[in-house]
C-alpha cells in the first residue's frame, strides 16, 4: 500500500504531466528488446485471393490510390504496419490499368511477383518489370505504375511508412497528370549501371540513391548461382544484398533488401539482430523457426521476423532451391549506432522448436 | 453505404490482418506531418517543487534507480516521453547521495541546472559539474553520478529512450558496484580536448562520440559572447551547437544539443523543421510562439516544439539576455534522409499569435 | 648588372642554402602547369619486337625480377617513368615461366594484351587472365605471375612507382617461395563480386581496395556496348571507369583505370585536366591530338597525355570501333584538392593541329 | 662484360625510350626509402641576418613578390625546397610595407616569429597576427599581408610548392589591387570558431578548409599547458596538431602543422615515419638526433627530418620548456595509403649518436 504523502506526490505529478522514472524504469528501460511486433505469416492463398477480389471490385480512380493490401502485424494495435518500422503490401494492377503519379517522403522498393508488361516510371525514368525484378523508388520522386499486358501485375511493396510517420516526417503530393512523361531511355539505367563495378567515367557517383532503377532477376539469379560456388553464410546461406554500386551502401537510407537462396536441404544456424525484417517466399517450400516457433512457408507467403528474435531457415526440399526476398530496417539501426547481432551459442546453433505456428492459437495467447 | 461484396471483402481482409491502403491512404500518408507530440510547457515552479518533495520522500536505493521526473507530453498517450523520440527529465540528487552505476543502449546527455560538488563518472572518467555544464553519456557506457556537496544537485536529462524503444533496440544492465573506479585524471578530458581545434597530435580522432566528456559553462558562455560580436541567426539568434571536434558532428548519433542566447529585446523570425526539440530556460524571461500559440517562459521552465511547427522566440527583457538550452533529434532525420526546413514567408516572417497557452484549456481542446 | 651589396647578399644566401623567392618566383610559381612530362608515343611494332627479343635472351631468375620494359618519357631526364607519377611497362612471360613472388608498397594494375593460360596470384588469390582482362594488385600484397600455356603472356603494367619514390614511401620485399600457395577458390572473386551491385550480404564492404581481383573483358565489353546505347561523353566517347563496387571509388588510391570505346568515325572535343595519363590502344586505329600535335596510333601502341594539355581523340575508321585502355593519376589530384578540368571553348571545341608527331623531330626541338 | 646481343637489345631499347626493369629494379624499387632530402639545419643567426639585410636592400614592388628566403635542402639539387614536398621560408616585412594580393593553387600556412601590427587578409578576411599565431591560406584564395607597426613582421611560411609543381598542378594569379577590400569583421573567425567544439548552430560545417583563419598563440599555449597535466607522447612529448574543428582533419589537404612543448629535461624516444617535416624552434634550446646525427638547436633555427629517418628530441634545459613548431606532409601519405610508422625497438628506444652535425663536413661527405 502506498503511503498518503507518496500518493499526493504522484497525483500532483500526474496533474502536471510528470512521471517518476523510478516507478517505470523496468518498462521504460527493460534489459533487452521486447518488441510489440510479433512473428507472423500471411499465406499466399489468402493474399492472392484477396488481391484478385480487390482487382475485380475496386477501381483505381484518380486520387493517389494504389490497390495495395497492407499487412497489419497483429502486435501493432491495428495499424497497417508489418513491423514497427516497415510497411509491406501486395499490390495488384489489372491489365491495362495505371496507378497514377504521386510522390512521398516515404522511401520505397518493389519486388515483382508476377506480371507481363508491367512498368514503373520514377522521375521520368521508365523501366519494365518482370517476375523477380527489384525496383527502387527514392523519396520525393514522382512515380506512376502501369500494366501494358492483358493480365494482372502483382508485386510486393516495401516502404518505411511506419518510421516516416513515427518521425513526423511524412509528406505526400498528388501529381497533376496520371502518367509522367518519359524523359530518359526506357530501361536505360540497366544499360548504364547494370554492371556495378564499371561506371560511366565522366559521371560523378550518385551519392544518395542507387543510380540503378531496377535490378533484373536474371542478374540476381546469376549472382546467387555464382556465389553458391564459393561461399555462403551459416545463418542465411547464399545471401545477396542489393547495393548502390557508387557507394556500396544499401539502396535506401532506411531500408535494405536481400535475396537469399537456400540450397536443397539446408538448415541454417540461429542468430538474432537488432532489426526487423519482412520476408517474401519467391520460390520453394520450407520453414523459418522464429523465437522457438516454426513458421512453415511456401511460394508467395510473407512473414515477419521481429527485432532480437532468434531465427533459422530450413529448405524443406532435398532437390529444389528456395528463394527468399526480404526488406530489413538495418540501415536505420546502423546509422543511429544501435545495431547488434548475436549467434545462438547453445545446442549446435539450433533453437528448440517449441511450437508450430497456428495463427488462431497464437493470437489467443496474446 | 458500403455494398455487401465490399463488406465481405473487408471482413475477410480484417480476419487475415490485411488493411486496404485505399481506405487508409489519407491517414497513412497525409500531405504533411501531423504530430501527436503537442507543444507544451512544464513550469519550473512545479518541476522544482515536485523534485524537492521527491528528494525528501523517495530514497535512492540500489537497483538502477534515478530520481528523475520524466516529462510526459500530453499528446503521447500517457507515455513519459517529451516528444515521440526524446525523453527529458529533471533529476534531483540530495547532498551526499549516489546514483548507482548502470549502462544502457539509450544515448544520453545532461545539462546542469544547479548544484555544487556534483560529479558524473562515465566509463571510469569522472568529471565535476557546475551550473551550465553540459555532459555526454555515450551508449553502453557505465555511469554513476553523485553529489559530494551538502545541497542538492539538479540537472536536466536528455535521452533517446522513446526512439530506442520504438526501434526495439533497448538494452540495460545494472552495475555490480554502485560507484565505478575512477581510471583517468579527473576532469582530464577538459584539459585534453577543451580547445576543440587543438588535438593531441599522437591520438587517432574519436569517431563515434565526442572525446570531450563535459562542455564547461565558462567556455560556452565565452563562445556565445564572442559569436554575438560577429553573427547571429534570424531564427535562433546567437545559437551554438555542441559538437565532437574530431568529426564536426553532433555529440550523439540520435540527438544534438544547442545553447542559444537571445539578446535583450530580440524577437526572431519563424521557421519550422522536420525535427522535435525540448527546450530548457537557463536564464531570463520571454516567450516562444509555436504554431500560433504563445508560450511564456521564465528560468527553469521546459517546453516542447514538435516537428514541422512554426516557432519564433522572444526575449521579453530589453536589458537582460535570455539563455535557452535544447536537445533536438535532428541527427536522426539527417541520417535517414528526412530532414526539411522552411522559413515563414508571410507577415514579415512572424506568425499571428492566435492564443496564449493555458494548459487546462489546451488539454480541454484535445 | 647586379650591384655589389646584392651580390654579396646572394652569395651569403647561397652559402647558407637559402634562395630568395623574388629571384625565382616565376619558375617556382608559374601561372599554369608546365610539365616536364611530354606527350609521347611508343609503337607496338617496337615494343613487341623488343619484348620478344628480351623473352629470348633474358631469363627470369630468382631475385624479384620481372621481364618488364619500362617506358621512359623523354622529358623526365632518363628515368624509366611514363609520366611524373606513373610507371608503365610491357611485361612478357614465356610459356611455362613464373615471375616469382614479391611485394611492394607501390600500387599496381595490369591489363592483358595477349596470352593463354596466364595467371596472377595476389595474396593467395589466383586468377586466370585473358586478353582484355584488367587485374589489380593492392600495395604490400604478395604476388606472383605465371603462364601455364605454351605461348607468351603479355600485359601492360601500371604502377605508381614514380610517385612512390618521390614521396620516399618505397618498400620492397622478396618472397621466400617463388610461387605462393593458393588459399582461395581460383577466380573466386569474379564469382563473388562480379556483379558489383549485388554484394554477399554477410560481408562487410571492402573499404581500401576492390574486392574484385580481376575485371573480365567479357563484362567490360558488355558494359561498353550497353552504355553506347544510352550515353557517351563529348570528350571521351563511351568511357568506363573500373571501380571498387563497395565504395564507388577508383581501384587504387593513386591511380584509376578506364576503358574507352571510340565509336566508328568519332572525333571527340578537346578538354584538359590536371592529371596525367598513359593510354594503350587495345583495338583499332586512330589519332589523339595533344596540345596541337597529332599522334597517330594503332593496336598495341602506348601514348602519354601530360597534365593540362588539351587532347581529343579520333577513331580513323568509319566502320570499326577503337578501344583504349588507360591509367590516370586523377585520384591523387582529387584527394589532395588539386584537380581541375576545362573544355576548349574556341573553334567548336577542336584544337588546331599544328603538327604530326615525329619522334626524332620532336626530340630535336627539346 | 655484356654480350653483344644484349648490348644491341639495350641500345635498341634506349633509342626507343625503353628501360628494362631488370637492370634497374634495385634503384626503382629499393627495399626501403632512400630520400634525397637530407637532415639539415638553418641557424637563426644566419636566417635573421640575411632577412634583415634583404629588408634593407630589396624593395617590395608590385608583381607578386614576397620577401621570402626559401630554404634549399642541399640534397635536392639546388631547388629551393626544404623537403621533396615542402617549401619553407622566412618572410620579412618592414614596418608599413604591404605584400600585394595574389593567389595560387599551392596550399599555405604561416607561423609568426615576430612583429607587431602584422596582418594577413585572406579572401577578404583580415586577421592581426602576433608572435606564435598560426594562420592558414587555403588554395586559390586571394591574400595580401602587411605590417601596420613600425618594426618588421617576420614569419615562417610553409607551402606545398614542391608537391604542387611535381604534380603539375601549379596555378598562380596576380591581383589587380595590392590590398584587398576587407569584407568581414576583423579577427571574426577567432570570435566565431575559436572554441572548436562549439559551432554556430545554423551554419553548415566547413568541409574543405578550417573555418578558423588563425589559431592564436594564447589558445595554443593554454592547450599545451592543459595537455601537459594529463598526457604526453613518448616520441613527441606534449604535442598538438592544428585541426579543422568541423571535420577533425588537418588544416590543409597536403600539410599538417604541430606545436610541441618539450618539458624541461625531456629526452624522447626515437621513431620514424613515412613523411617529411620542417621544424622551427619557437622557444628554448636543445637537440634532435636524426638518423644518428645530433642537430643542436636554439630559438629561431629551422631543421628538416626526412622520411623514414629515426629521430628523437632533447630539451637541453632542466628548467625551461622548449617549443617546436612544425609542418609535415603526413596528410598526403595518409590520403594515398602510404603512411607507416615504427618505433625504435633497440637500446631502450634511443639511437646511438654517431656524430654531431657540422654543416661543412656533412656537405663534404655527399
Amino acid at each position: 500500500m502506498i503511503e498518503p504523502e507518496f500518493e499526493r506526490l504522484y497525483e500532483d505529478m500526474g496533474r502536471n504531466h510528470i512521471q517518476p522514472l523510478w516507478r517505470a524504469e523496468s518498462s521504460v528501460m527493460p534489459s533487452e528488446p521486447a518488441p510489440k511486433t510479433i512473428p507472423w505469416i500471411w499465406k499466399w492463398s489468402q493474399l492472392s485471393s484477396l488481391a484478385r477480389r480487390s482487382g475485380e471490385l475496386v477501381t483505381l480512380s484518380r486520387g493517389g490510390d494504389r490497390r495495395a493490401l497492407g499487412l497489419a502485424n497483429p502486435g501493432l494495435g491495428g495499424f497497417p504496419y508489418a513491423t514497427a518500422t516497415l510497411w509491406a503490401a501486395v499490390q495488384w494492377l489489372n491489365g491495362g490499368e495505371v496507378a497514377p503519379a504521386h510522390r512521398h517522403s516515404a522511401q520505397a522498393v518493389r519486388f515483382m511477383i508476377d506480371g507481363e508488361g508491367a512498368y514503373s516510371t520514377v522521375q521520368g525514368d521508365k523501366v519494365y518489370l518482370e517476375r523477380g525484378d527489384f525496383a527502387i523508388n527514392p523519396p520525393w520522386h514522382w512515380h506512376d505504375h502501369g500494366s501494358e499486358g492483358d493480365g494482372p501485375a502483382i508485386w510486393m511493396d516495401g516502404l518505411d511508412v511506419p518510421l516516416n510517420n513515427y518521425l513526423d516526417a511524412v509528406f505526400f503530393e498528388q501529381g497533376t497528370k496520371d502518367v509522367q512523361e518519359v524523359t530518359r531511355v526506357v530501361d536505360g539505367s540497366v544499360l548504364k549501371y547494370g554492371l556495378g563495378q564499371l561506371r560511366p567515367a565522366w559521371e560523378a557517383p550518385c551519392q544518395e540513391y542507387s543510380p540503378l532503377c531496377t535490378y533484373k532477376w536474371t542478374a540476381t539469379e546469376q549472382a546467387l548461382n555464382n556465389l553458391a560456388k564459393v561461399s555462403a553464410s551459416p545463418f542465411d546461406d547464399v545471401a545477396i544484398e542489393f547495393t548502390n554500386p557508387h557507394t556500396g551502401r544499401p539502396v535506401m537510407n532506411t531500408m535494405t533488401a536481400w535475396v537469399q537462396m537456400l540450397r536443397p536441404g539446408i538448415h541454417t544456424k540461429a542468430h538474432r539482430q537488432v532489426n526487423s525484417a519482412v520476408y517474401h517466399v519467391f520460390e520453394g517450400r520450407g520453414a523459418t523457426i522464429i523465437a522457438g516457433v516454426r513458421f512453415d512457408w511456401e511460394q508467395g507467403d510473407i512473414f515477419v521476423i521481429p527485432s532480437w528474435a532468434y531465427h533459422e531457415h530450413v529448405n524443406a526440399s532435398k532437390s529444389e532451391r528456395a528463394i527468399l526476398f526480404s526488406i530489413q530496417d538495418t540501415p536505420v539501426l546502423v546509422a543511429l549506432g544501435k545495431y547488434r547481432e548475436e549467434a545462438l551459442a547453445t545446442n549446435g546453433g539450433h533453437q528448440e522448436t517449441k511450437e508450430v505456428f497456428d495463427a488462431e492459437r497464437t493470437l489467443a495467447h496474446r
